[in-house]
C-alpha cells in the first residue's frame, strides 16, 4: 500500500538539506527522549498505540448517540474540536446538510456569539439531540457557556433521565468542574490525559468520539497514524516529518519567508488547514519569531488571492496537499456547438484538469518566487488523514525545537482571557479588574 | 440613524495621520478624477446610483427563480461569487442548510472539484433547480465547466423548454461565449458593464441577483452604498475609508508591519472577510509588494491563532469588524451548583460577553506589538453591509493609489491559467505546451 509523500525539491536545494540534516536530527532526538521543554505534553507521541484499547468503546458510545439522536452536538474550542472538524469535513459530502443525512454532528462553544446560540437553540427546540462536552477543566468560557445553555435546552426538552444518557463528556481524569458534574450526574465520559495538549489530541478520545458519531471509521485513522509512527522513525531521507521541519526552517531563517501558505486542491479540506493552523501557529508562534501559518483554497482563491501570490511580497512559501484520486468520478461532456471553447476536455475526467491546474499553479509559483512543496495522498480516507495528522504533528515537535521555542506551551493565549474576565468582574480577578477601569 | 464608524487610535498616532494626509488626498483625487493607472475600470464607483433603475427587474427576476426551485445554483468565481455569498452568509442564519428553507442558494464553478461536481450532481438529481450563471467572458475555465455540466443535467431533468426559464446569465452586454448562447437560448440576461472589475461588482446584477435570490433586501443594501458614497465625499477627519486608507500605508510602509488580520467577533462574517482579501490582495499585489491579507474569527481563532498574534513575529495589524448589536437575544442562565464557576455571567446578554472578549483582546493584541484598527457596524443588516462593502471598496482605490500599484487589473492571474491550457493542449496554446513539457 502506498504512503503519504513528501517533494521539497521546487522549494530547498540538497545541500540545504544536507547541512541542516544534524539539526533536525538532533531536534527530533530531542522531542522523542523528552529531553527538551514542554517535555510533560508529548503524550501524543505513543498515542496511535496507547489509544487502541479505548477504541471499541469509544464507537460503542458513538452508535448509541448515533441511533437516539438527530443531532450530536460537540462543545469545545481550539484543539478540543478543530481535528474532529477537519477530519469530518474531508470525508461527508460537500452537500452533507442539505442531504438530510441523520445524525448530523454540529458544534458549538467554539465562539460567543450571541446569534449563533440564539440559532443553535432554535434548531434543537423539538428535535433530539446529544451533546459531547470536551474541556479539560470545564471552566473555558466558551464551551462551559454553551454547555450550561444546552444541557439546561436538553433536560427541559427530554427530562433529565434521558438528557444524562446523550451527554458524554471528555475532561480530565480527577479535576475540574466537568469532571465533578460528570461524577454528580453519571455521565459517560472518556479522559483527556495531561501528557496531551488540546492541539495534539485529534487521535485520542476528544477526536474519535466526534468523528466516530459522524460516521467514519477511526480504526482505519488510527491505523494510518500507527503507520506514520513508523515512518517518522525512519531515517531523514525516507522521513517526511524530518524533511518538511527542514525545509520550512530553511526558508524562514535563511530565505526570509515569513508566511506559509497550507494550499489545497480539494475544497474539502479547508478545515484542514484550519486544525494545521492552530498546530503550527500555537506551537511555535512566541518569543517574537516563527513563521505566520495561512492558508488558501484552490483553485477558487487563485481567483482572490492568486494575483498577491504570483506577484505580491515576496515573503511566501507554500506547501500543497495534494489528493491523488477523487472518490467520485465525472467525465466532462461534448457539446455539439462548443460556444464555451471546452470540447478539448471533452471526454477527460474532470479531476484532470485539477491536476494541471495544480501543476501549472506549481510552476507558476516557483517562478514568481514563491516556493513549493507538496504533500500527496493518495486518497481521502481516514487512513491517509491518519497519516497526515500524525505526520504534521510530529514534523511540528521537530521544527518547535529547531526554533527553540517550547513547541508545547502557550502562555500567549492568556493574555485575552485575563481581560476579558477583568472587564467581566469575575471572581478573582478584583485588582486587574480596578487596573483595566483605571486604563480606559 | 448612525453610520459605520472607524477608531485608528489603537493603530496609529495623531501626527502621523495628519502627516500623511496629502498623501491620502492626492490618492483620492487620483480615483476620483479617474486620472489614475486602470481608469477605465472605475464605473463601480457611482454603482450604487447607476444601479437603481436595474433594482425592479432583478427583484422580479428573484422572485421567480424563488418561486419554481428548492435550489438556485449560483456560478462563478472570484468576484463573481465571494459578494453575494458574503453578504448572504452574513445575514443567513448560522443553520439555514439545516433548517431546510427554501430555495437554498448554493455555489459551483468556484472550483474543480471532481467529488464536489459529483456530489452537487447527486444532490441535485430530482430537485428542481435554477443556474444563475455568472462569467465577463463565458470562458474562464471553472465556471464554464460547472455551467455545461449543470445545465446538461437541468435540461436531461426539466426539458429545454423550463431550464430556458431557470437559467440567468450575468456576462458581458455583447462580446463573448455566455453571451452568445443566452442570445441563441433566449436566457433572461444582466450585464455586467466594461468599467467594473469582478471584485468591486458586489453592488451590480452580479451580486445583486443571487442576494435577492436568498431573500434578501437589495435595496436596503443600496441604499448602505448610496449612504457611504456621500461619506467618502467627506474630508479626510470624517472620511473612514481616507483613515482606513491612510492608517494601513502608515503600518506598511513606516512600521514594517506586512501582513493584516481583518478579525470579526461575529462568525457569520467570515465569507465578509474572504471577499475583503480578495479585494486588497488582488487590487495590491503587484510589483513584489503589498500587505498580505489573512483573517481570523474570534474568539474561535483565538484558541488557534491567538498564540501567534500575541507572541508571535512582529510583522501583523489588526483590523477588526464589531457589530454593535447581534439580532437576537440570549440571557445567560443561572446555575444553583454553579460548578463551572460562571455565575458571575448569570443575568447578562452572551453579547456583553463577546464584547469584553473583543475589548480584552484588543488591549491585550496592542500590548502585544499589534497595531489595532476598528470598523464598528450598529448592527449586521443589509444596510450597513451596503455601507461596508463601499467603503472598503473606496479605500481600497485610495490605498492601491498610494502604494503606486494599478488597484484595477491582475496579471498575475494568468499565470497559472496559461501554464494549465498548455498542459491541458488548448488549441492555441500548441508553443506553450511544447515548451512546458520540454521543462517537465
Amino acid at each position: 500500500m502506498k504512503d503519504l509523500q513528501f517533494d521539497y525539491t521546487k522549494a530547498v536545494r540538497a545541500e540545504q538539506m544536507t547541512a541542516i540534516r544534524p539539526a533536525v536530527e538532533k531536534a527530533m532526538s530531542t522531542l522523542t527522549t523528552g529531553s527538551g521543554a514542554g517535555n510533560d505534553f508529548i503524550g501524543w507521541l505513543s498515542l496511535p498505540k496507547d489509544i487502541e484499547e479505548q477504541i471499541a468503546d469509544i464507537e460503542a458510545t458513538a452508535k448509541l448517540l448515533r441511533e437516539e439522536n438527530e443531532m450530536i452536538v460537540c462543545i469545545g474550542i481550539g484543539g478540543s474540536y478543530l481535528g474532529a472538524k477537519a477530519v469530518n469535513e474531508a470525508l461527508l459530502s460537500s452537500f452533507s446538510q442539505l442531504e438530510g443525512n441523520k445524525p448530523q454532528v454540529i458544534y458549538a462553544g467554539q465562539n460567543i456569539g450571541e446569534d449563533y446560540l440564539y440559532e443553535l437553540q432554535t434548531l434543537l427546540r423539538n428535535r433530539k439531540f446529544g451533546i459531547i462536552s470536551i474541556s479539560k477543566s470545564g471552566t473555558t468560557t466558551e464551551p462551559a457557556l454553551a454547555f450550561r445553555l444546552l444541557k439546561t435546552q436538553l433536560e427541559q426538552q427530554q427530562g433529565k433521565e434521558s438528557a444524562k444518557k446523550n451527554i458524554v463528556c471528555i475532561t480530565d481524569r480527577k479535576r475540574g468542574a466537568l469532571r465533578t458534574l460528570a461524577t454528580q450526574e453519571g455521565y459517560k465520559t472518556y479522559v483527556i490525559e495531561d501528557n496531551i495538549g488540546g492541539r495534539f489530541s485529534v487521535l485520542s478520545p476528544v477526536g474519535l468520539l466526534p468523528i466516530a458519531c459522524a460516521g467514519f471509521d477511526i480504526r482505519s485513522l488510527i491505523e494510518g497514524a500507527k503507520r506514520m509512527m513508523d515512518i517518522c522513525a525512519l531515517p531523514f531521507d525516507e522521513n517526511p516529518a524530518m524533511q518538511y521541519a527542514a525545509a520550512r526552517n530553511i526558508l524562514y531563517q535563511q530565505e526570509g519567508k515569513k508566511v506559509e501558505l497550507l494550499a489545497n486542491f480539494h475544497p474539502k479540506l479547508h478545515y484542514v488547514s484550519e486544525w494545521w493552523k492552530q498546530l503550527y501557529g500555537e506551537s511555535e508562534g512566541k518569543d517574537g519569531k516563527a513563521i505566520f501559518p495561512a492558508s488558501v483554497d484552490f483553485t477558487t482563491d487563485l481567483h482572490s488571492m492568486g494575483q498577491y501570490i504570483q506577484d505580491g511580497e515576496r515573503h511566501l512559501m507554500e506547501t500543497v496537499i495534494s489528493v491523488e484520486k477523487p472518490n467520485h468520478e465525472v467525465i466532462f461532456p461534448h457539446d455539439e456547438q462548443n460556444l464555451d471553447g471546452l470540447n478539448f476536455l471533452a471526454g477527460k475526467r474532470v479531476d484532470e484538469v485539477n491536476k494541471m491546474a495544480e501543476l501549472g499553479t506549481m510552476l507558476a509559483h516557483v517562478d514568481g518566487g514563491v516556493p513549493n512543496m507538496k504533500f500527496t495522498l493518495p486518497c481521502l480516507n481516514e487512513y491517509y488523514l491518519g497519516q497526515m495528522i500524525y505526520m504534521f504533528e510530529f514534523a511540528c515537535g521537530i521544527s518547535g525545537y529547531m526554533l527553540e521555542v517550547n513547541p508545547f506551551n502557550q502562555p500567549g493565549v492568556e493574555a485575552y482571557k485575563k481581560n476579558m474576565f477583568a472587564l467581566l468582574d469575575k471572581p478573582g480577578y478584583e485588582e486587574e479588574s480596578k487596573a483595566i477601569r483605571a486604563r480606559l
